[in-house]
């Protein structure tokens, strides 16, 4: 979303922007999950909530800072919706935004690791269960689906604060506490904490995210057929 | 409210949005309801505070994205407050959105069970004390207050982020923890979860509801007594 | 503050409003007040944030609602504070407005507690030791101060979230979980639940608030010492 | 940041504001970790979580109510930033910015300590741990990337919600619960309460800011090469 501000800005330095992006992305969700974790040891509701009280605040506040750089996607389901619903980026330039999404990920992690002294280990968290699976594209879909309601209005202003709050929300309402994102989930790898998933799950939560995004993506065509520039 | 910019959208388009939204509502309301009784068990306060957050992010989100739409009602009384205050809904339109946001509410209770891995039933969660019934009376009247207060003084891109406030606080302020909707009250028959209301308890709060919408349309003459376009 | 908007309203539906919000306002603060307690016994801080949330939330709703209308002082130090910093109000008319808060803030009080079925009863809860008075000084001194940097600067259309966010903090960094509004104060000594207030820490308080605006007046000479009309 | 509104403004009423800025601030912080770790003492994550959300709200507000007069900076960092990143402060009116606002930050310790009738005394709580000094630096960083992202795209107006929002998630995400500003560090030594800090370990998260700042300050100059004017 957002493009038409962005493209005058050089590749290399949206790349830096979404690598950096999605990057402190996963140190929010992975610290702050550690922080809650190690907090809070008697209630994982309450682990649950600070983690995704953490989130909503950081999310909305990294899409305000990157947004005018990037477009803020973050997300490379997001950086595929965006091509699926008009706007022009060629296949490197995706290439490009996804690579530096999922570096970002992984290296979101082990920073968060480093400052709260977690060794370096793949995550054995199982979420694979069916209702998490439907949860996961629930979770997507209802992402994609925010983003581009308020794109497709001209309201990119509000997608940040919006986001934050979707995912604030969506942490409680969807049984696999959306993750909603493959750069996400893979960082969510390379941490042995709250936050982590195992290897197996997160393909099961991949392939649930582009199943969500098509589900969010047929959404968007349904309810906002007309693509309006930004005012 | 704001019918003004959704008069150019078909009626299919804005029926489903209020379906959409009305299901979704619902799955914010008893998905994060279920996850919140799971995760805390110890503490029923806490169990509400998740589930009054959750629902306050996840309100705003939708109304944000289906408001361009539909008006982004969600709530057969909103409807009918709407027309009562002079909007130009015919009756036919006025069936069509109260059924799609019932249909809506129903269908996302069942999302909701599917999710959460929870059986499909009828709930037996008795909630009609007296001040129950009274609380949904203020929670209602409050509910529309908010709504054309802001609509009629031309602040209605202050709807979604007020509803969510208000939502949040009337967890906790009324006794009844504000359901302030008929289609967010049928549909919360369909789970016998945190969130869920026995049928006999929904009866009377829909009473409630109705009488709780006809003091809120009566405020709103009383203070606002101007209909104002939208800017 | 804001008085330019509402100058043309008629006296009779200004103190409707101040009436409803102030009574709102106390119903918000008592009702969540009660419901946290109970649904929370097991811990104090916990029914505080659960208060202080909903207070916060309900608190910016109210002012958003009442603004337009009169102004939505909600407070009598809020309105003798407007005189002071050079607003037109008449001595008649502020003994109305403050009749009508205090009016009010009792009815608030008395709903609430019919709503959760408590038995009417003046509060025992004694709230006077010497660090609460001055926490309330403080607290009342920086709610003016948020209100009228904000009025003064033009930016009268954030008092509603700055003021529900300025108590939402001040329940916390006061000593006094920060009333700093005699309206309030009054109302909660008709309730004996979490929110109450006995009647002789009542008269410290009021005192202290008066003493509180008088600091919060003299910082918004200091700090802005030019009164702009709202843009 | 913002400068081009306050350069009207005389030194003594911006050192005025950053002074009282900084030291409600500090208030904010003490007095919510004192009220918090009495109230809940079962769970420390419940504390902090009630002195992050505090925090959160009344430092927004602090920057809405500070920012016309002096820029509301309320931290060293951040004023030595502006000057790197092309502000015209002179040498002494950075000493004078940095010194009211350390001068504060003290004073607002003592205030909190007053409230909460807490005997003046320094902090014995060692924060010194290389994770957390780490943490700090990230934490810095964040701060100074959040503010500069938002004043060199033409959204000053946005600094103090999001701010606000970026140190209520860098509380929990950061492995030093974000303090990221000098004059807090220097005013939290003289309480030894929940939100204290040793003498010792101050001196570790002084060179951790200034090294954190740096890193921020090189990220604005990547990603925001252009310094624009606010609008």
């Amino acid at each position: 979303m957002n493009t038409t501000t962005t493209e005058a800005v050089p590749l290399w330095r949206r790349a830096a922007a979404e690598l950096l992006g999605a990057g402190l992305l996963v140190t929010v969700v992975v610290g702050s999950g550690i922080a809650a974790s190690r907090l809070s040891p008697g209630d994982v509701g309450l682990q649950l909530l600070e983690n995704s009280i953490a989130t909503a605040l950081g999310l909305t506040v990294l899409i305000l800072i990157f947004q005018p750089v990037s477009g803020a996607h973050l997300n490379p389901v997001v950086t595929l919706a965006d091509r699926a619903l008009g706007a022009r980026h060629g296949g490197g330039e995706i290439a490009v935004y996804a690579g530096a999404q999922i570096v970002g990920g992984i290296g979101g992690a082990l920073l968060a690791n480093l400052m709260f002294a977690v060794p370096a280990a793949l995550s054995v968290t199982d979420r694979a269960a069916p209702g998490q699976v439907l949860g996961e594209v629930v979770a997507t879909a209802g992402l994609i689906l925010t983003i581009f309601a308020l794109a497709r209005t001209g309201r990119a202003a509000l997608v940040a604060p919006a986001v934050g709050a979707y995912i604030g929300a969506a942490y409680w309402f969807t049984s696999s506490t959306s993750f909603a994102n493959p750069a996400v989930t893979i960082g969510r790898i390379f941490t042995d904490t709250f936050a982590g998933i195992a290897p197996t799950s997160a393909l099961w939560f991949l392939a649930a995210q582009v199943v969500g995004a098509v589900v969010g993506v047929g959404l968007v065509f349904l309810l906002f057929p007309n693509r309006k520039a930004q005012p």
